[in-house]
């Protein structure tokens, strides 16, 4: 792991890494800001997932979760959302697939199957150079995201209710393998048959028997993709199916960016720091 | 003036709007966060100034100002740091003179006296057009910035105490006139003759009989750039000589980034807040 850079902030320290990944087979970037308490003991980790087109960056310089999470003790880990590099195949001109749009899946197909790996990435490689290289307390994980990151989130949680004590989303793709965004790259990454998509989706995996505790929902009215891609109603009808406790707040007026998750970040970090700490 | 994009967050609104600048013969962008109290009562204006390389989107992207400005009901306008266009003189491999540097100084040498009027900018035309398209109550004006515009508001508040209730900077530049980074674009903008740099230079502003009531000052004691660029302590000495109430804070640790500006962002809030509400 090599230090990119690090930087104090709120009394604890912005750090940017790189490794050589084994799971995605590039080097990969993350972003982990540890909070002023880890001079005193291991803390919790949470981990937020990035949406379509970014990096580990974005989240970093517009996300606003720095203070909050110094005032909780709460450590935050945000990696990027797609394997990157000139031997990582790309489709350079869509944003909606390729780098910067990994869907947090493990591609089965050629020729993806190699660097597209970030469920692996997010759930055992990282994870273990977290726990190797910092002061983590890796039995306390929340997860949390945004639009394809919220999507990533809600799956890994229900995948692996064991590993994560909280989890929650803003503007979660709710259900991809029928949203015209994600279904082109779901048919790159994994194939034509729609069966082997129900792993890597939020609403089927519910239908499919996947539960988690309980989730945190952010959504606002405003978002341009909430009617074609986002659908919480979707998720909203798979928790009542399966009796899943569910709060979802439409927020009136807020739109997809940043300001709007920068508005709810304060709210989500107490809903996983009740939970983690 | 045109609207550029407007978005909501914590409960306000943030816009980004361009218009047909007369002080610097191009056209100029700026960012106004409008706070929720705007509905019920017109607004005291804070006046940020950003630092070399910067537009008016860097401390909007990453100066988490918004939420504490929405608690303390504070209109947040962000100028751009220089003119900006293919008309205006610049020189592209130099981030310390031309686009992103400023200096908000009118410049009076050619061929820069033509745009390069960012002090008129700031001081004149900005204000009136902010007062006539936006909630605010310009009677009460505070100013801050950071770097080479902590230099700005520092000296634009020192040569119009009447128009400002408050002012503070984060790692201000103290002393341009003797500062490697700032001396050759002086000379570009005002000419040879050091005698007409006096107006722009906080200290010397001091020495020469201006006068503030009060400064807030933070500065990073591992900014790369203390040493040579900023300088503190001579704005502390001209304070100390004119008996001018100066709080200085050297923040152990902390160096010239957003993340050094976002970790005091609610003090220096809180600091005008207290001064104009």
């Amino acid at each position: 792991m090599k230090t990119v850079s690090t930087s104090k902030v709120h009394g604890g320290v912005q750090g940017v890494y790189s490794h050589a990944s084994d799971s995605c087979a590039c080097d990969m970037t993350f972003a982990v800001f540890v909070p002023p308490q880890a001079s005193n003991e291991p803390l919790p980790v949470l981990w937020y997932l990035s949406g379509l087109t970014c990096t580990h960056a974005n989240v970093m310089d517009k996300g606003e979760y720095r203070r909050m999470a110094a005032e909780l003790g709460l450590m935050i880990v945000c990696p990027d959302t797609s394997p990157r590099g000139e031997t990582v195949p790309d489709e350079k001109d869509n944003w909606q697939f390729g780098s910067g749009a990994g869907f947090y899946v493990d591609a089965t197909e050629a020729p993806y199957a190699k660097n597209y790996r970030m469920y692996s990435y997010i759930t055992e490689e990282l994870p273990a150079l977290i726990a190797a290289n910092f002061p983590a307390d890796i039995e306390r994980q929340g997860i949390f995201g945004h639009s394809m990151g919220g999507h990533g989130a809600l799956t890994i949680a229900l995948k692996n209710p064991e590993r994560f004590r909280s989890c929650s989303a803003f503007a979660p793709i709710a259900q991809p393998s029928t949203a015209g965004w994600s279904r082109p790259a779901l048919e790159k990454y994994l194939g034509a048959d729609e069966a082997n998509w129900r792993a890597y989706d939020a609403t089927l995996l519910i239908e499919d028997g996947n539960r988690f505790p309980e989730l945190l929902v952010d959504q606002g009215t405003a978002d341009g993709f909430l009617d074609e891609g986002l659908r919480p109603w979707l998720l909203e009808d798979a928790c009542r199916e399966a009796s899943m406790a569910l709060t979802l707040r439409m927020q009136e007026g807020y739109d997809h960016s940043y300001n709007f998750i920068s508005t709810f970040m304060d709210d989500h970090l107490k809903w996983h720091a009740q939970r983690l700490r």
